[in-house]
Protein backbone atom coordinates (compact mmCIF):
# COMPACT_ATOMS: atom_id res chain seq x y z
CA UNK A 1 0.00 0.00 0.00
CA UNK A 2 1.00 3.58 0.56
CA UNK A 3 3.54 2.99 3.15
CA UNK A 4 6.36 5.11 3.42
CA UNK A 5 9.42 2.91 2.52
CA UNK A 6 11.90 2.08 5.02
CA UNK A 7 15.59 1.66 4.47
CA UNK A 8 17.97 -0.21 6.71
CA UNK A 9 21.39 2.05 6.14
CA UNK A 10 24.14 1.40 8.54
CA UNK A 11 25.93 3.73 10.30
CA UNK A 12 25.29 5.76 13.20
CA UNK A 13 23.37 9.22 12.39
CA UNK A 14 21.28 11.05 15.09
CA UNK A 15 20.63 14.37 12.58
CA UNK A 16 21.18 16.45 9.82
CA UNK A 17 22.09 14.33 6.80
CA UNK A 18 22.56 10.82 5.70
CA UNK A 19 24.87 9.74 2.44
CA UNK A 20 23.10 7.38 0.55
CA UNK A 21 25.80 4.63 -1.59
CA UNK A 22 24.86 4.06 -4.98
CA UNK A 23 23.13 0.78 -4.54
CA UNK A 24 20.55 2.48 -2.21
CA UNK A 25 20.06 5.26 -4.98
CA UNK A 26 19.55 2.57 -7.68
CA UNK A 27 16.98 1.16 -5.59
CA UNK A 28 15.87 4.26 -4.54
CA UNK A 29 15.63 5.42 -8.08
CA UNK A 30 14.80 2.30 -9.92
CA UNK A 31 12.48 -0.29 -7.76
CA UNK A 32 11.47 2.44 -5.78
CA UNK A 33 10.55 5.09 -8.01
CA UNK A 34 11.36 7.64 -5.77
CA UNK A 35 12.81 11.12 -6.62
CA UNK A 36 14.23 14.67 -4.29
CA UNK A 37 11.57 15.64 -2.03
CA UNK A 38 9.70 12.08 -1.09
CA UNK A 39 9.69 10.71 2.35
CA UNK A 40 11.39 7.69 3.62
CA UNK A 41 12.43 6.21 7.29
CA UNK A 42 16.01 5.46 7.51
CA UNK A 43 16.73 3.27 10.27
CA UNK A 44 19.44 0.28 12.08
CA UNK A 45 19.34 -1.00 15.25
CA UNK A 46 22.24 1.42 17.06
CA UNK A 47 21.03 4.60 15.55
CA UNK A 48 16.92 4.10 15.73
CA UNK A 49 14.77 5.12 13.14
CA UNK A 50 13.96 8.49 11.76
CA UNK A 51 11.27 10.27 9.58
CA UNK A 52 13.93 11.39 6.50
CA UNK A 53 13.46 13.40 3.43
CA UNK A 54 15.21 13.26 -0.07
CA UNK A 55 17.46 15.78 -0.53
CA UNK A 56 19.33 14.69 -3.49
CA UNK A 57 19.42 11.10 -5.28
CA UNK A 58 21.23 10.72 -8.83
CA UNK A 59 22.55 7.66 -9.89
CA UNK A 60 25.87 7.25 -7.79
CA UNK A 61 24.81 8.65 -4.81
CA UNK A 62 21.86 10.01 -2.56
CA UNK A 63 21.26 11.89 0.56
CA UNK A 64 18.39 11.59 3.03
CA UNK A 65 17.78 14.88 5.61
CA UNK A 66 16.71 13.57 9.41
CA UNK A 67 13.73 15.46 9.92
CA UNK A 68 12.24 13.29 13.42
CA UNK A 69 13.51 10.33 15.65
CA UNK A 70 10.34 7.74 15.49
CA UNK A 71 12.01 4.71 17.20
CA UNK A 72 14.67 5.03 19.70
CA UNK A 73 17.78 2.09 18.79
CA UNK A 74 17.05 -0.91 20.46
CA UNK A 75 17.88 -4.76 19.40
CA UNK A 76 14.66 -7.67 19.89
CA UNK A 77 15.43 -9.99 22.35
CA UNK A 78 13.84 -12.89 20.71
CA UNK A 79 14.92 -16.35 20.59
CA UNK A 80 17.61 -17.32 18.34
CA UNK A 81 16.95 -19.85 15.60
CA UNK A 82 19.66 -23.28 15.73
CA UNK A 83 18.40 -25.02 12.57
CA UNK A 84 20.32 -27.71 10.40
CA UNK A 85 20.55 -25.97 6.68
CA UNK A 86 17.73 -27.47 4.11
CA UNK A 87 17.49 -26.25 0.90
CA UNK A 88 17.83 -23.44 -0.34
CA UNK A 89 14.04 -22.37 -1.42
CA UNK A 90 12.94 -23.17 2.12
CA UNK A 91 16.10 -21.88 3.43
CA UNK A 92 15.37 -18.33 2.34
CA UNK A 93 11.79 -18.41 3.49
CA UNK A 94 12.25 -20.08 6.65
CA UNK A 95 15.02 -16.56 6.59
CA UNK A 96 12.14 -14.17 6.25
CA UNK A 97 9.32 -15.56 8.13
CA UNK A 98 11.56 -15.87 11.13
CA UNK A 99 12.59 -12.83 11.12
CA UNK A 100 9.12 -11.45 10.64
CA UNK A 101 8.49 -13.44 13.74
CA UNK A 102 10.91 -11.99 16.18
CA UNK A 103 13.88 -14.11 16.21
CA UNK A 104 16.95 -12.79 17.82
CA UNK A 105 19.78 -14.80 15.61
CA UNK A 106 19.94 -17.29 13.56
CA UNK A 107 22.40 -20.17 13.33
CA UNK A 108 22.81 -22.50 10.30
CA UNK A 109 24.28 -25.82 11.76
CA UNK A 110 25.49 -29.09 9.76
CA UNK A 111 24.53 -32.38 11.16
CA UNK A 112 25.09 -35.68 10.17
CA UNK A 113 21.77 -35.86 8.31
CA UNK A 114 22.11 -32.83 6.87
CA UNK A 115 22.18 -33.01 2.41
CA UNK A 116 22.97 -29.10 1.90
CA UNK A 117 26.74 -28.31 0.93
CA UNK A 118 26.70 -24.76 1.08
CA UNK A 119 25.08 -21.62 3.01
CA UNK A 120 25.39 -18.37 1.30
CA UNK A 121 25.36 -16.09 4.58
CA UNK A 122 25.43 -12.91 2.52
CA UNK A 123 22.08 -13.99 0.70
CA UNK A 124 20.58 -14.81 3.74
CA UNK A 125 21.74 -11.64 5.39
CA UNK A 126 20.04 -9.67 2.75
CA UNK A 127 16.85 -11.20 3.19
CA UNK A 128 17.11 -10.53 6.29
CA UNK A 129 17.57 -7.30 5.90
CA UNK A 130 14.91 -7.05 3.26
CA UNK A 131 12.58 -8.66 5.67
CA UNK A 132 12.81 -6.37 8.58
CA UNK A 133 12.42 -3.28 6.22
CA UNK A 134 9.11 -4.68 5.19
CA UNK A 135 7.92 -6.18 8.81
CA UNK A 136 8.83 -2.86 10.33
CA UNK A 137 11.52 -4.29 12.99
CA UNK A 138 14.31 -2.12 13.63
CA UNK A 139 17.09 -4.87 13.78
CA UNK A 140 17.68 -7.68 10.87
CA UNK A 141 18.83 -10.03 12.71
CA UNK A 142 22.97 -11.68 12.58
CA UNK A 143 23.10 -14.98 10.53
CA UNK A 144 25.81 -17.11 12.10
CA UNK A 145 28.01 -18.90 9.73
CA UNK A 146 26.96 -22.51 9.58
CA UNK A 147 29.53 -24.80 11.52
CA UNK A 148 28.56 -28.52 12.65
CA UNK A 149 26.24 -29.32 15.69
CA UNK A 150 29.15 -30.27 17.48
CA UNK A 151 31.22 -27.24 17.30
CA UNK A 152 27.89 -24.93 17.97
CA UNK A 153 27.21 -26.68 21.45
CA UNK A 154 31.04 -26.81 22.32
CA UNK A 155 30.80 -22.35 21.92
CA UNK A 156 27.09 -22.26 23.02
CA UNK A 157 26.89 -19.30 25.51
CA UNK A 158 26.33 -21.01 28.95
CA UNK A 159 23.05 -19.12 30.04
CA UNK A 160 20.92 -19.52 27.00
CA UNK A 161 18.90 -22.92 27.29
CA UNK A 162 17.76 -24.46 24.53
CA UNK A 163 14.06 -26.07 23.03
CA UNK A 164 14.71 -28.52 20.81
CA UNK A 165 11.90 -29.34 18.67
CA UNK A 166 11.84 -33.21 18.81
CA UNK A 167 10.79 -35.97 16.84
CA UNK A 168 10.10 -38.21 19.29
CA UNK A 169 11.18 -39.38 22.73
CA UNK A 170 11.49 -37.28 26.04
CA UNK A 171 9.95 -34.04 25.38
CA UNK A 172 6.80 -32.18 26.62
CA UNK A 173 4.50 -30.52 24.99
CA UNK A 174 5.44 -27.20 23.66
CA UNK A 175 2.45 -25.29 24.44
CA UNK A 176 3.23 -27.15 28.17
CA UNK A 177 7.13 -26.07 27.88
CA UNK A 178 5.97 -22.01 27.08
CA UNK A 179 3.81 -21.80 29.80
CA UNK A 180 6.48 -22.23 32.32
CA UNK A 181 9.26 -20.23 30.51
CA UNK A 182 11.33 -17.46 31.86
CA UNK A 183 11.10 -15.12 28.61
CA UNK A 184 13.54 -12.64 30.29
CA UNK A 185 15.99 -15.40 29.77
CA UNK A 186 17.75 -15.68 26.84
CA UNK A 187 16.56 -18.88 24.67
CA UNK A 188 17.12 -20.76 21.36
CA UNK A 189 15.01 -23.18 19.31
CA UNK A 190 16.75 -26.02 17.65
CA UNK A 191 15.38 -27.85 14.63
CA UNK A 192 16.74 -30.91 12.81
CA UNK A 193 16.93 -32.12 9.41
CA UNK A 194 14.62 -33.13 7.12
CA UNK A 195 15.44 -36.98 8.15
CA UNK A 196 16.04 -36.00 11.85
CA UNK A 197 18.77 -35.57 14.27
CA UNK A 198 21.31 -39.30 14.31
CA UNK A 199 21.26 -40.94 17.38
CA UNK A 200 24.45 -40.42 18.12
CA UNK A 201 23.25 -36.03 17.68
CA UNK A 202 20.28 -37.19 19.88
CA UNK A 203 21.72 -38.64 23.17
CA UNK A 204 24.19 -35.52 22.95
CA UNK A 205 21.29 -33.20 23.28
CA UNK A 206 19.20 -35.21 25.54
CA UNK A 207 22.57 -35.14 28.15
CA UNK A 208 23.02 -31.38 27.47
CA UNK A 209 22.29 -29.16 30.39
CA UNK A 210 20.32 -26.82 28.59
CA UNK A 211 18.16 -28.18 26.52
CA UNK A 212 14.18 -29.44 26.82
CA UNK A 213 12.87 -31.67 24.17
CA UNK A 214 9.44 -30.16 23.14
CA UNK A 215 7.03 -32.05 21.56
CA UNK A 216 4.60 -29.92 18.40
CA UNK A 217 2.12 -32.33 18.16
CA UNK A 218 0.66 -35.37 16.45
CA UNK A 219 1.39 -34.55 13.15
CA UNK A 220 5.41 -35.15 11.38
CA UNK A 221 6.78 -31.20 10.65
CA UNK A 222 8.99 -30.54 7.84
CA UNK A 223 12.10 -28.86 9.41
CA UNK A 224 10.73 -25.81 8.18
CA UNK A 225 7.28 -25.85 9.23
CA UNK A 226 8.71 -27.28 12.80
CA UNK A 227 11.04 -24.00 12.76
CA UNK A 228 8.17 -21.79 12.16
CA UNK A 229 5.68 -22.93 14.23
CA UNK A 230 8.04 -23.04 17.19
CA UNK A 231 9.02 -19.40 16.91
CA UNK A 232 5.29 -18.24 16.37
CA UNK A 233 4.28 -20.27 19.30
CA UNK A 234 6.83 -18.80 21.39
CA UNK A 235 6.36 -15.37 20.21
CA UNK A 236 2.48 -15.24 21.18
CA UNK A 237 3.35 -16.96 24.65
CA UNK A 238 5.91 -14.20 25.33
CA UNK A 239 5.12 -10.24 26.06
CA UNK A 240 6.39 -9.12 23.25
CA UNK A 241 3.58 -10.91 21.00
CA UNK A 242 0.83 -9.10 23.39
CA UNK A 243 2.35 -5.96 21.60
CA UNK A 244 0.32 -4.14 18.73
CA UNK A 245 1.82 -3.00 15.45
CA UNK A 246 2.48 0.40 16.08
CA UNK A 247 0.09 3.26 14.24
CA UNK A 248 1.97 4.51 11.28
CA UNK B 1 14.32 -41.70 5.67
CA UNK B 2 13.09 -45.32 5.82
CA UNK B 3 9.55 -44.92 6.27
CA UNK B 4 6.80 -46.79 4.82
CA UNK B 5 5.18 -45.00 2.13
CA UNK B 6 2.11 -43.78 3.04
CA UNK B 7 -0.34 -43.38 -0.16
CA UNK B 8 -4.24 -41.90 0.31
CA UNK B 9 -6.47 -43.68 -2.05
CA UNK B 10 -9.87 -43.00 -2.39
CA UNK B 11 -12.17 -45.98 -2.03
CA UNK B 12 -14.10 -47.69 0.80
CA UNK B 13 -11.52 -50.39 2.25
CA UNK B 14 -11.55 -52.71 5.17
CA UNK B 15 -10.23 -56.57 3.62
CA UNK B 16 -8.85 -58.18 1.09
CA UNK B 17 -7.05 -56.41 -2.28
CA UNK B 18 -7.10 -52.61 -2.99
CA UNK B 19 -6.73 -51.95 -6.82
CA UNK B 20 -4.41 -48.86 -7.65
CA UNK B 21 -4.99 -46.81 -10.76
CA UNK B 22 -2.07 -46.30 -13.39
CA UNK B 23 -1.22 -43.13 -12.25
CA UNK B 24 -0.55 -44.79 -8.86
CA UNK B 25 0.97 -47.52 -10.05
CA UNK B 26 3.28 -45.40 -12.26
CA UNK B 27 4.37 -42.87 -9.26
CA UNK B 28 5.21 -46.72 -7.09
CA UNK B 29 7.15 -47.68 -9.63
CA UNK B 30 9.31 -44.81 -11.41
CA UNK B 31 8.70 -42.43 -7.85
CA UNK B 32 9.47 -44.28 -5.20
CA UNK B 33 11.04 -47.62 -7.37
CA UNK B 34 9.06 -50.21 -5.23
CA UNK B 35 7.74 -53.19 -7.10
CA UNK B 36 5.64 -56.16 -5.94
CA UNK B 37 6.66 -57.78 -2.26
CA UNK B 38 7.05 -54.07 -0.96
CA UNK B 39 4.98 -52.92 2.13
CA UNK B 40 3.39 -49.35 2.01
CA UNK B 41 0.60 -47.82 3.74
CA UNK B 42 -2.65 -47.05 2.72
CA UNK B 43 -5.04 -44.39 3.81
CA UNK B 44 -8.00 -42.18 3.74
CA UNK B 45 -10.25 -40.57 6.27
CA UNK B 46 -13.36 -42.87 5.34
CA UNK B 47 -11.61 -46.11 5.67
CA UNK B 48 -8.69 -45.61 8.24
CA UNK B 49 -5.65 -46.46 7.54
CA UNK B 50 -3.45 -50.10 6.70
CA UNK B 51 -0.31 -51.89 6.51
CA UNK B 52 -0.11 -53.64 2.66
CA UNK B 53 1.65 -55.27 0.55
CA UNK B 54 2.10 -54.46 -2.75
CA UNK B 55 1.33 -58.33 -4.89
CA UNK B 56 0.97 -56.44 -8.53
CA UNK B 57 2.65 -53.90 -9.95
CA UNK B 58 2.64 -53.24 -13.40
CA UNK B 59 2.42 -50.33 -15.54
CA UNK B 60 -0.86 -50.26 -15.59
CA UNK B 61 -2.14 -51.00 -12.35
CA UNK B 62 -1.09 -52.49 -8.73
CA UNK B 63 -2.90 -54.57 -6.45
CA UNK B 64 -2.30 -53.78 -2.71
CA UNK B 65 -2.88 -57.00 -0.06
CA UNK B 66 -4.47 -55.06 3.22
CA UNK B 67 -2.32 -56.74 6.37
CA UNK B 68 -4.12 -55.02 9.17
CA UNK B 69 -5.44 -51.90 9.87
CA UNK B 70 -2.87 -49.18 11.74
CA UNK B 71 -5.57 -46.47 12.21
CA UNK B 72 -9.41 -46.05 12.54
CA UNK B 73 -11.40 -43.37 10.32
CA UNK B 74 -11.60 -40.62 11.29
CA UNK B 75 -10.81 -36.60 10.22
CA UNK B 76 -9.07 -33.45 11.81
CA UNK B 77 -11.51 -31.06 13.44
CA UNK B 78 -8.60 -28.91 13.07
CA UNK B 79 -9.46 -24.76 12.33
CA UNK B 80 -10.57 -23.87 8.89
CA UNK B 81 -8.44 -21.61 7.20
CA UNK B 82 -10.15 -18.49 5.19
CA UNK B 83 -7.53 -16.60 3.62
CA UNK B 84 -7.23 -13.98 0.68
CA UNK B 85 -5.77 -15.72 -2.34
CA UNK B 86 -1.83 -14.99 -2.58
CA UNK B 87 0.72 -16.24 -5.40
CA UNK B 88 0.93 -19.59 -6.32
CA UNK B 89 4.73 -20.07 -4.91
CA UNK B 90 3.54 -18.85 -1.31
CA UNK B 91 0.24 -20.50 -1.68
CA UNK B 92 1.47 -23.87 -2.22
CA UNK B 93 3.73 -23.60 0.92
CA UNK B 94 0.89 -22.27 2.68
CA UNK B 95 -1.58 -25.02 2.46
CA UNK B 96 1.36 -27.70 2.52
CA UNK B 97 1.94 -26.22 6.01
CA UNK B 98 -1.26 -25.73 6.79
CA UNK B 99 -1.75 -29.41 6.00
CA UNK B 100 0.68 -30.15 8.89
CA UNK B 101 -0.45 -27.90 11.16
CA UNK B 102 -3.74 -29.98 11.53
CA UNK B 103 -6.05 -27.09 9.21
CA UNK B 104 -9.68 -28.52 8.73
CA UNK B 105 -10.61 -26.77 5.82
CA UNK B 106 -8.81 -24.54 3.46
CA UNK B 107 -10.68 -21.73 2.14
CA UNK B 108 -9.19 -19.35 -0.63
CA UNK B 109 -11.19 -15.83 -0.69
CA UNK B 110 -11.12 -12.94 -3.05
CA UNK B 111 -11.46 -9.42 -1.24
CA UNK B 112 -11.13 -5.89 -2.50
CA UNK B 113 -7.49 -5.75 -2.65
CA UNK B 114 -6.50 -9.59 -3.37
CA UNK B 115 -4.65 -9.31 -6.75
CA UNK B 116 -4.26 -12.92 -7.72
CA UNK B 117 -6.56 -13.51 -10.55
CA UNK B 118 -6.92 -17.29 -10.28
CA UNK B 119 -6.57 -20.62 -7.91
CA UNK B 120 -5.96 -23.73 -8.93
CA UNK B 121 -7.85 -25.97 -6.88
CA UNK B 122 -7.24 -28.93 -7.99
CA UNK B 123 -3.54 -28.27 -7.95
CA UNK B 124 -3.93 -27.45 -3.95
CA UNK B 125 -5.72 -30.80 -3.96
CA UNK B 126 -3.15 -32.31 -4.99
CA UNK B 127 -0.67 -30.33 -2.82
CA UNK B 128 -2.59 -31.31 0.07
CA UNK B 129 -3.13 -35.18 -0.26
CA UNK B 130 0.88 -35.33 -0.80
CA UNK B 131 1.52 -33.03 1.98
CA UNK B 132 -0.92 -35.11 4.60
CA UNK B 133 0.98 -38.17 3.33
CA UNK B 134 4.50 -37.11 4.11
CA UNK B 135 3.15 -35.39 7.48
CA UNK B 136 1.06 -38.84 8.54
CA UNK B 137 -2.24 -36.98 8.72
CA UNK B 138 -4.80 -39.04 7.67
CA UNK B 139 -7.61 -36.97 6.12
CA UNK B 140 -6.13 -34.48 3.67
CA UNK B 141 -8.28 -31.25 3.90
CA UNK B 142 -10.84 -30.24 1.48
CA UNK B 143 -9.79 -26.71 -0.57
CA UNK B 144 -12.78 -24.89 -1.43
CA UNK B 145 -13.48 -22.65 -3.94
CA UNK B 146 -12.68 -18.84 -4.16
CA UNK B 147 -15.62 -17.03 -3.47
CA UNK B 148 -15.80 -13.06 -2.68
CA UNK B 149 -15.49 -12.27 0.76
CA UNK B 150 -19.19 -11.10 0.70
CA UNK B 151 -20.15 -14.93 -0.86
CA UNK B 152 -18.04 -16.40 1.96
CA UNK B 153 -19.79 -14.80 4.71
CA UNK B 154 -23.61 -14.72 3.36
CA UNK B 155 -23.11 -18.72 3.57
CA UNK B 156 -21.15 -19.31 6.59
CA UNK B 157 -22.25 -21.79 8.97
CA UNK B 158 -23.76 -20.41 12.01
CA UNK B 159 -21.87 -22.15 14.65
CA UNK B 160 -18.51 -21.34 13.59
CA UNK B 161 -16.29 -18.68 14.69
CA UNK B 162 -13.87 -16.80 13.41
CA UNK B 163 -10.33 -15.38 14.63
CA UNK B 164 -9.77 -12.61 12.33
CA UNK B 165 -5.82 -11.96 12.29
CA UNK B 166 -6.36 -7.85 12.21
CA UNK B 167 -3.45 -5.72 11.01
CA UNK B 168 -4.94 -2.86 13.78
CA UNK B 169 -7.56 -1.75 15.56
CA UNK B 170 -10.36 -3.55 18.08
CA UNK B 171 -8.20 -7.01 18.32
CA UNK B 172 -7.03 -8.73 21.65
CA UNK B 173 -3.58 -10.59 20.93
CA UNK B 174 -3.68 -13.89 20.10
CA UNK B 175 -2.45 -15.66 23.05
CA UNK B 176 -5.40 -13.83 25.14
CA UNK B 177 -7.55 -15.23 22.70
CA UNK B 178 -6.60 -19.00 22.67
CA UNK B 179 -6.35 -19.08 26.41
CA UNK B 180 -10.34 -18.82 27.09
CA UNK B 181 -11.39 -20.75 24.02
CA UNK B 182 -12.91 -23.50 23.90
CA UNK B 183 -11.25 -25.75 21.58
CA UNK B 184 -15.04 -28.23 21.16
CA UNK B 185 -16.32 -25.45 19.08
CA UNK B 186 -15.85 -24.91 15.25
CA UNK B 187 -13.20 -22.47 14.26
CA UNK B 188 -11.75 -20.82 11.66
CA UNK B 189 -8.94 -18.59 11.15
CA UNK B 190 -8.90 -15.73 8.61
CA UNK B 191 -6.37 -13.57 6.89
CA UNK B 192 -6.24 -10.58 4.13
CA UNK B 193 -4.20 -10.50 1.32
CA UNK B 194 -1.27 -8.37 1.54
CA UNK B 195 -2.23 -4.68 1.24
CA UNK B 196 -5.21 -5.34 4.02
CA UNK B 197 -8.87 -5.93 4.27
CA UNK B 198 -10.60 -2.41 2.72
CA UNK B 199 -11.66 -0.33 5.00
CA UNK B 200 -15.79 -1.33 4.37
CA UNK B 201 -14.59 -5.14 4.59
CA UNK B 202 -12.74 -4.54 8.04
CA UNK B 203 -16.12 -2.81 9.15
CA UNK B 204 -18.41 -5.49 7.64
CA UNK B 205 -16.22 -7.91 9.76
CA UNK B 206 -15.87 -6.14 13.10
CA UNK B 207 -20.01 -5.97 12.87
CA UNK B 208 -19.95 -9.77 12.44
CA UNK B 209 -21.34 -11.58 15.12
CA UNK B 210 -18.77 -14.42 14.57
CA UNK B 211 -15.56 -12.74 14.75
CA UNK B 212 -12.91 -11.91 16.87
CA UNK B 213 -9.93 -10.10 16.30
CA UNK B 214 -6.77 -10.84 17.43
CA UNK B 215 -3.17 -9.33 17.10
CA UNK B 216 -0.18 -11.15 16.24
CA UNK B 217 2.38 -8.98 17.82
CA UNK B 218 4.69 -5.92 17.21
CA UNK B 219 5.62 -6.88 13.41
CA UNK B 220 3.58 -6.61 10.26
CA UNK B 221 3.50 -9.68 9.08
CA UNK B 222 2.83 -11.39 5.47
CA UNK B 223 -0.34 -12.97 4.60
CA UNK B 224 1.03 -15.95 4.67
CA UNK B 225 3.28 -15.85 7.93
CA UNK B 226 0.34 -14.31 9.60
CA UNK B 227 -2.04 -17.55 8.34
CA UNK B 228 1.12 -19.74 9.25
CA UNK B 229 1.96 -18.31 12.59
CA UNK B 230 -2.21 -17.92 13.99
CA UNK B 231 -2.69 -22.24 12.84
CA UNK B 232 0.49 -23.46 14.63
CA UNK B 233 -0.43 -21.10 17.81
CA UNK B 234 -4.01 -22.00 17.85
CA UNK B 235 -2.97 -26.18 17.47
CA UNK B 236 -0.34 -25.93 20.28
CA UNK B 237 -3.28 -24.14 22.61
CA UNK B 238 -5.18 -26.90 21.44
CA UNK B 239 -5.25 -30.82 23.14
CA UNK B 240 -4.29 -31.69 19.67
CA UNK B 241 -1.34 -29.86 20.19
CA UNK B 242 -0.43 -32.03 23.02
CA UNK B 243 -0.82 -35.10 21.35
CA UNK B 244 2.65 -36.46 19.87
CA UNK B 245 3.15 -38.28 16.74
CA UNK B 246 2.52 -42.32 16.80
CA UNK B 247 5.49 -44.55 16.75
CA UNK B 248 6.11 -46.12 13.52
Amino acid sequence: MSRVPRLHIQGDFASGDVTLDADTAHRLRNVLRLAAGDAVQIFNAASGEFAATLIELSKSRGVARLDARLREPGRDTGPWLVAAAIKRGPLDTLVEKAVELGVGEIHPIVTERTNVERVNVARLDAIAVSAAEQCERIDPPAIAAPVTLREKLANWPRDRRILLCAEAGMSIPLAQALAGLDFAAPWAIMVGPEGGFAPAELEMLAAHPLVTGVGLGPTILRADTAALAALAAFQFASPRGRISPRAL
